[in-house]
């Protein structure tokens, strides 16, 4: 049966299911902080809303609440003082179940339009939830409200779109006509309903809590499971905000709005591990370290387990028609928000004996210093420079850069710098280094934050080759490769599709390799160990929901 | 890239692709074995061709052949005496990934191409494997002929129409231009590149080879994959016919034939946990018993496991309009291939003071005792008998029946027959007891084989409770009702959804419970612990390969 969200949303729906068939640019929630699209007053609203969640419990009325949790401090400083419902879990999930029967029953129209109603309010609320996500990650308040916000709702709404594609194509019903010669042919009426699988589980991270979390949610939501978001004790906030925006709405719409809830938890308590295993949790997905996500892959063996993990993303020099683009295009891939990004790039291989530019011949130790040289120029400015690399979300990347120093020759060193408005923010510039490729343990491994190589090669063949090994053995979400070589060109691309990781060639302009565009760009493969599923495509979704017939003899 | 396989097909893959959406009857595959349609010869050309590969060694030119192995034994009686190369898996593996770059590389249109024509060959080749499959198995010949071969073919087409239909929407390439203001626009060149997992393996059951086996073996070749098949060792010939044919195809379309390939082993050797292990291994599909299934499901970590596993079908006697319809629909249901279908019912649950028919109330009793007949009946006339009931697969299921004699009072006994054709034939009829619904222990586990309880209940509320339970708990591929009342056929559709088991109603006619039509029906829902996947929907054929995209600025 139809719903008035639904038919609200239709039209939007509709165009994002032909955006993810032609995945050409299209994006419907305005990405720019303008206030001709998001209203005068809508920045200063939103973070007043922000800042009158300060201090202060966050209220949610779910069933199960025994106490408070909630420890965020901001890495621009401040503790940001709100608390978050603290559910006892079996009663949180007996008041979970009592919603979950009408939710099953009111059918895929109804999941999607209350799902796209969801997106729709949380776009009205991108500024609040911008300040959130700065606060919590770290990131510059443009990357806060872009990521955090339309990006994230983006992503949210090409998951919806995955959704109805393949419940579309479920007929409610069929008559079964099989002939029998002579006779009567046999006649069955057929019915198709398409039932969840149970609770989903959302196990957000720390540094993109929205980008990365409502692509699980709203495969689930959209296809009739109730989902319980975890978010990292680090950020809850954004999480928490769009949670109440759900509630919200399912309530509206007339549905037990606990078909939605949070669980959030101190930084020293475990609680994932805990809820991944309920047996009521049969989806769950997930961002963060390898670690956690394989050990859900290995024990939540009730559950569906949608694991994006880490790796070690890299980049082939082999040569360039546009050696200033390249670097000021990889210098800034290195800087944007710290390289605290799962798309950042780690190692660059360029061979010991250089490669060719229009300019000549480049040595390897000159492509190194101009990379170095890119990232000082753009982090030169404090003031500049904070808007773009943001605050470092957690001291063990401030722990790591240090640690890191040792592992190779300095190219361009991490420097502390002061930011203009928050005086105790946790801010540090890029740390470049330069390596021999023999030091292969070193550089094969992932190295969160602002930490990068320069590696030295005997050849190109050489680079494909470890940047082939590097993905295939230690995951990898991108691969970025500068060539002018159409051999070369191939045999790249041969590598990336045998290791399975998306490839980006000859970035010089302003396009950079860490941005994922929704309804175009596959954000990770599932095809090596960096994850196990692609936000967003078929496989993403199929797997949430499930028929079940009934037929009887007409 | 379009291959002259799928060319010669595309109008049948059109076909099935809408047959799929539509889900109305469509069978390309004739059914019957009928001279008319398969040739004068073909029957007897089939039987020759199955007793010419008797008591010698099946040739296979795969790589790492290191001896012989195989020791099936017809259920009819005599050994089959066939042998069939055992590999070394380390060389069989390696020589294996030989091939798999040029078979990726080659693309949808060829996997799909390639998958079709196979199909159209093993069309060709039913006779010849129905009498293979009636000689592994025990199906009496009609059903080896159908069920393993046209029905078979029927299954393995759905799943590379699903996996085309998910295939053919993603787009080779696509031009992305994103807006910038007043400046030029971004302007990026996407490439989209369906890369496959790796090895898919096919564990096959004793029961039905082909027909459970060719979901998992076309959906993982349709898709890219190598595929290894490994049959039940009671039942290695149909699939090695298979095996062979696909081998031809491969060969043919200028593929290493090594794609597909076959790992025998004796009954005594554990073979199919060291095969799940392998790291090649990235998908598994699995029909056989909840312990292998779980087991699989638990420690195959590097690969997507989908499993058809055991459960407890269940019938819900409310009320009918056609009391006798009725009992020969489930006397049939009980009887054919002597209950050894994964679908064939088990539990009849029966209030205790009995249901309403057109001829007014009949007692438990007597609802027991008509079954009792009808089985008696159907299975009086020994020649016409094995015909429907073939012969007993191994000797536990006839260890099962006679130890089952003991769970509850006896309504039809167990009754050895003797085979017209072969006299060594192991032949049993059906058992049908009488018990209690208190006797929960006793009836909630799979009695595979011609084993049946009719359950007095305390109401038909009872009923529906215990298949709700017995399904969401035990597991179940299906559940039939018969009822006349409108708010019961409610409650027991409600139930069936909840549990995740498909339904039939009121079948009184030629349509029984234990059939499943490809294109039409789902078989099993993946929702309950019978099963974690059905044959077949997206969610079976969309997690079978990636997509690596590349690209580049124009």
């Amino acid at each position: 049966m139809s719903h008035p969200f639904f038919e609200r949303h239709q039209a939007l729906l509709e165009q994002a299911t032909q955006a993810i068939a032609t995945r050409g640019y299209w994006s419907p929630f305005a990405e720019m902080p303008s206030p001709k699209v998001y209203g005068e007053t809508a920045n200063a609203d939103g973070k007043a809303a922000f800042e009158a969640r300060l201090n202060q419990p966050f209220a949610l009325s779910q069933p199960g609440t025994v106490g408070q949790a909630g420890k965020e401090v901001s890495p621009y400083g401040p503790e940001l003082g709100v608390t978050y419902p603290r559910p006892d879990l079996d009663q949180l999930f007996a008041g979970v179940a009592q919603g979950m029967p009408a939710w099953r029953k009111a059918g895929p129209e109804a999941w999607v339009g209350v799902s796209l109603e969801i997106l729709q309010r949380l776009n009205r609320r991108s500024f609040e939830i911008a300040y959130a996500v700065m606060h919590t990650t770290g990131q510059a308040f443009m990357m806060a409200f872009q990521a955090g916000g339309p990006h994230a709702q983006d992503r949210g709404l090409e998951a919806v779109a995955y959704a109805w594609d393949e419940l579309r194509r479920i007929p409610k019903q069929a008559t079964w006509e099989k002939p029998q010669g002579k006779n009567d042919p046999l006649r069955m009426e057929k019915r198709y309903t398409v039932v969840p699988r149970g609770v989903g589980l959302v196990i957000g991270c720390c540094t993109f809590p929205t980008w990365n979390g409502y692509p699980g949610l709203f495969a689930s939501l959209a296809t009739g499971n109730a989902v319980v978001v975890k978010p990292h004790p680090g950020a809850i906030l954004p999480l928490a905000i769009t949670v109440e925006v759900a509630r919200e709405v399912l309530d509206e719409a007339g549905f037990d709005p606990n078909i939605v809830t949070l669980v959030a938890n101190d930084p020293s308590e475990r609680m994932a591990s805990k809820l991944a295993l309920r047996p009521e949790v049969r989806l769950i997905d997930f961002t963060g370290s390898t670690a956690n996500g394989d050990w859900l892959e290995r024990n939540a063996h009730q559950a569906q387990v949608y694991t994006e993990k880490a790796g070690v993303n890299q980049i082939v020099i082999d040569s360039t028609a546009d050696f200033k683009g390249m670097v000021r295009n990889i210098a800034f891939s290195l800087s944007l928000y710290s390289g605290q990004m799962c798309t950042a790039p780690q190692n660059i291989y360029v061979p010991k004996d250089g490669i060719d530019t229009p300019e000549g011949r480049v040595s390897f130790d000159q492509v190194a210093a101009a990379i170095g040289e890119a990232v000082g120029k753009l982090t030169g400015d404090p003031a500049k420079a904070v808007e773009l690399i943001g605050a470092i979300q957690n001291d063990g990347v401030v722990e790591r850069i240090e640690a890191s120093r040792a592992l190779g020759e300095i190219v361009a060193d991490s420097r502390v710098l002061e930011h203009p408005e928050f005086p105790g923010a946790r801010i540090r510039t890029p740390l470049v280094l330069k390596v021999d490729a023999s030091n292969e343990a070193k550089i094969m491994q992932e190295l969160f934050g602002p930490i990068s190589f320069v590696v030295a090669t005997d050849s190109t063949a050489h680079s494909i080759e470890l940047a082939h090994r590097g993905a295939k053995t230690h995951g990898a979400l991108t691969l970025s490769a500068y060539t002018t070589d159409a051999g070369v060109t191939e045999r790249i691309r041969d590598a990336a599709e045998d290791a399975g990781v998306a490839l980006s060639l000859n970035l010089t302009g302003g396009v950079f390799v860490n941005q994922s565009a929704a309804f175009s760009d596959f954000h990770a493969t599932g095809a090596n160990p960096a994850a196990n599923a692609s936000l967003s495509d078929a496989a993403f979704v199929a797997n949430r929901f499930r028929v079940v017939q009934s037929r009887s003899p007409i």
